[in-house]
């Protein structure tokens, strides 16, 4: 099955939707939508004819490790090569460093194709653009300039060092060990769980950020710090010199992401120490890290969308093919689409995939605005924006990546159960990404006790709010074609608003009830986010049908904008009841905790 | 990790919430609770010890086809020969046969013991049954006399021969043909795809229950004859004469179920076709295939019942293991089920599952009314109940299969997603029983077309009074354990009303909204339905405390049942919503549906 890069329904987005056309008409982005398209279209086709069709072979293939080597699947390194030598690892780094600075917005439509395409391909992108994010911010300038060229031009890639078997939630209780030497540097020692592409054979040298304590840390997070850890020594004239004490010692067997090598490594084991540089300061390794994590965040969510994107064309492609049971005005056997509740399965997919890329999109449109507008009070506003719309975009995403996927496997029937299809890679590959850059619990426990509270709660306030001016401009159209959708979506913004006063109140006065009401309360949040946004969109669409164009992915976007409201926003209320009445029962069940 | 079965918990609903005390104390059943626990403790020993450990290994190891021949994975062989050597495979048959003819709410819970210790093991035994059932409804008495003593015995197995490439759901579409020859017997020619256990070393002979079309029988359904066809033909003596010409020429490579070989059987490849024995009359194979069908649709819902237990009790223990983070009055790193987070998923995963098994052993307690009471209205009653019943049971129980064993993935963090582990194989075990034995969309629709309508609407009408009445009595209760679920469940059973009362519309006004709907409204039946039940396990359980009674599984019970109502009952407003509101909006959305 052919994957095709949904160029036009991003590029729509981005117009219609988001702040990118006020910032290039301002000047804050040096870019044009004569540019955007052809980049979009470029990127979409080379996910389409050079990563795509290597996926279903890595998942078969795996990796595999042998002393100390992985050895990715076949066509794995010419796929990366082309990738880097296109320029695609450098769309999101500063000029300075080689990077082309293009807005986030628009580097995630570009993370989502190369993530539809393979995602266990993709997130060796993602987390060398973190990487990159990480030592942008708060490497030294020496060890930006040896380190940052050649990583955003792709010649070496990035990891993140966080996991231990002890530590995984929990980073607080890690113990990998940082010694400083006289000359400055740190010797490192421990070993790293689950670090994708920890090793691999796609590129000269390896990057690893690794967090790690100071003899005399504190304990906690706050004796933290993050080192820059290369698998070769770089040479004072750029040239790789020796082989670092950092080992791959193990390959996971993992339920999907074959194509990605998740690496156990040890760093120090031969007796001295790994060589690491010192990124930010001393124990504050944590902050650094999280600059990295956020926009992780964001990218795993793209990931979700990513994949979700891949299953919904496979089983629209399906269901046009596979002929079974009769439907109305159809002679023979009809194309299972034809019938009712597989239109249901196909719209729910399109529906959750499009809302969930909507979210993401709006996030990354924040950040970029935290980055590019000239007012520092606007460009706070931005981030702030951007910190309570992360969690949503990376726990809501994945969750429906997950469901999708899910779903698409349903669609072929029996046949999703077989491997040859290809459809149940797609939930395989997709379950990792609710719980890898911070599970989604822990998505929605930041959601509620760091996002919401967030200037007394008026961040929050002010996204409802333009919510509701959505649902209202729907409402007040009362166009035929949007059915009851400005009714369904203000009922879900009224239940979004009410459970977040309660919210609010809790996280001052009962934080075990916040907490209880986390997961619900994200998700509540994502029904009314995702409504309104995939209604903008169809608000633009339908403004542009009405002054006479006639694309069909007009009246698409209304019927799509319809069908989440009517079927899916509906969720709200009842979110909104097991978040408010709901809470206590969780905190009161430990007689059933306390048995199976 | 140790899987322990739920002896208790079933034996408490048995007694308290169906009416086998009652056909015990009537004499309906000859059976009392003192022969019925040893049985359930018996199985769940035999189920933990002998059939559990070899669930991972099986999945590593999967089936491999040779020369027609299925090799299963180690142990496997002794495993199903103890199984069947101490008697498992006859509770259900009449004793005509061998079979110890137990109430099908007993076997239903045995049959959730195999399935939870290993699905891929116990599936063989759940299509054997059904072979059994429907030959003793309609097969010739000689057939029966020499082919069910022998699959009573376990000695010989049986399989559901139905789905050809061209033909899944839509069984109208098979192309199997059968020739009827002079003697009598029928020659079998065609392929058949994806059939469980159609080849293994388990058993002395393999008993096929074949759908294949006459010459001259009529298109369609009407047109579907049934034949039993032996691996091996039987002779005079009941010994195995020759090798029939059914052959398996492929084993699929699947996403679970590793196990279970999955084969492509071949009839009549040599030339003059596999020798199969009409069972039933000609040309009413797919009545006949039915009987077995509805059967193991109640039989699929328990696997899903089995392995949502078993990821269920799989994530309680990792989550009592591993300590991560702090939690209010434990010192040092809590364990994760101190986490509120933590604690909604696992009472969600314990609730689903309770609420599943309590659908599943209701259907079967109607099932044992339909065949045990002496009043012929009664029974017709009971079968009309079971019958409404039976595709909630299987949809229901099935997707929370999925989603239980989902969340248990995620309640194992990154540990979750390596297959050393074990949660993630549940996940692709379970995915497939939303898929076969009637995909759970066929499931939705059979129970909005062909149940709801059923005595004009009367018997849904009268479970719908019945979960009414149990939540009022929750209500009136006003027990504060019970929090507001008294509340929440009139709400979601008054939910269920209103929709049903739509749907029995527009089954004669508007079929497509109707099938539209099917899914969202089979979810608000459970919804009501399960929370009905779990809250009268509870009241029984409450009762019994408020009597003296100590057991802390008692105060569990309540707490559940409240977690249901106040949690995820609330899903049914909304659910009302989308089926009733929703479904234009799934018939209009064409515009989307020609693209992507």
């Amino acid at each position: 099955m052919t994957y095709r890069a949904p160029v036009e329904e991003v590029s729509f987005f981005l117009k219609s939707c988001t702040s990118l056309p006020l910032l290039m008409e301002q000047g804050l982005v040096d870019l044009s939508f004569d540019v955007v398209d052809p980049v979009l279209e470029e990127a979409g086709k080379f996910a389409a004819t050079a990563i795509a069709p290597l996926d279903q072979v890595a998942d078969k293939e795996h990796c595999t490790l042998k002393d100390g080597a992985v050895t990715t699947p076949t066509g794995w390194r010419d796929a990366y090569q082309a990738w880097a030598g296109a320029g695609w690892s450098s769309v999101a780094a500063e000029e300075e460093f080689g990077g082309q600075n293009l807005p986030t917005s628009v580097t995630s439509a570009l993370t989502e194709f190369w993530n539809s395409a393979s995602p266990s391909f993709g997130i060796g992108g993602v987390l060398t653009m973190g990487a990159i994010e990480a030592l942008t911010a708060h490497g030294a300038h020496e060890l930006q300039h040896i380190f940052l060229p050649k990583m955003v031009a792709g010649t070496w890639t990035g990891t993140m060092n966080l996991t231990e078997p002890q530590a995984g939630s929990d980073l607080a209780a890690l113990r990998a060990k940082a010694v400083k030497q006289d000359d400055g540097t740190y010797r490192i020692f421990g070993t790293k769980i689950f670090i994708s592409y920890g090793e691999h054979d796609l590129a000269e040298n390896i990057v690893h950020l690794v967090l790690a304590r100071l003899p005399d840390a504190p304990a906690g997070t706050r004796g933290i710090s993050l080192f820059l850890v290369p698998k070769f020594l770089v040479k004072a004239d750029g040239s790789l010199g020796a082989r670092n004490d950092v080992l791959a010692v193990g390959v996971e067997h993992k339920l999907g992401l074959h194509g990605s090598p998740t690496c156990t490594m040890a760093f120090g084991e031969k007796g001295e120490g790994a060589i690491g540089y010192l990124v930010g300061e001393e124990n504050r390794g944590l902050a650094c890290m999280f600059t990295m994590m956020n926009n992780a965040r964001l990218a795993v969510g793209i990931q979700g969308v990513a994949v979700a994107e891949r299953a919904t064309q496979r089983a629209f492609a399906y269901a046009r093919d596979r002929k079974q049971g009769k439907a109305p005005g159809i002679e023979g056997a009809a194309p299972i689409i034809a019938h009712p509740d597989v239109k249901r399965m196909l719209l729910t997919m399109r529906a959750e995939t499009d809302a969930a890329r909507a979210i993401c999109l709006k996030t990354a449109d924040a950040l970029d605005r935290s980055r590019r507008l000239p007012d520092p009070i606007a460009r706070a506003a931005a981030l702030a924006e951007a910190s309570v719309l992360t969690p949503v975009a990376k726990a809501f995403s994945t969750d429906i990546g997950i469901e999708v996927a899910s779903t698409g496997v349903q669609v072929h029937g029996g046949m999703g159960y077989i491997e040859e299809t290809g459809a149940a890679q797609h939930l395989r590959d997709a379950r990792i990404f609710a719980i890898y850059e911070g599970t989604n619990g822990i998505q929605a426990i930041d959601l509620v006790t760091r996002k919401l509270p967030l200037e007394g709660g008026d961040v929050v306030t002010a996204l409802i709010a333009d919510y509701r001016e959505i649902a209202e401009e729907v409402g007040a159209l009362n166009a035929p074609d949007f059915g009851h959708a400005g009714a369904r979506l203000s009922e879900a913004v009224d239940a979004l608003a009410r459970a977040t006063r309660v919210m609010l109140d809790r996280g001052v006065d009962e934080p075990g009830k916040a907490l209880a009401g986390a997961t619900p309360y994200l998700r509540l949040f994502a029904r009314a986010a995702g409504g309104a946004y995939l209604a903008k969109a169809a608000l633009a669409a339908y403004a542009e049908r009405s002054g006479g164009a006639s694309d069909p992915r007009l009246s698409a976007r209304i019927a799509l904008a319809r069908f989440f409201a009517e079927n899916l926003a509906t969720e709200a209320k009842g979110l909104e009841e097991t978040v408010v009445g709901g809470a206590a029962g969780v905190l009161e069940a430990e007689a059933v905790l306390a048995l199976a």
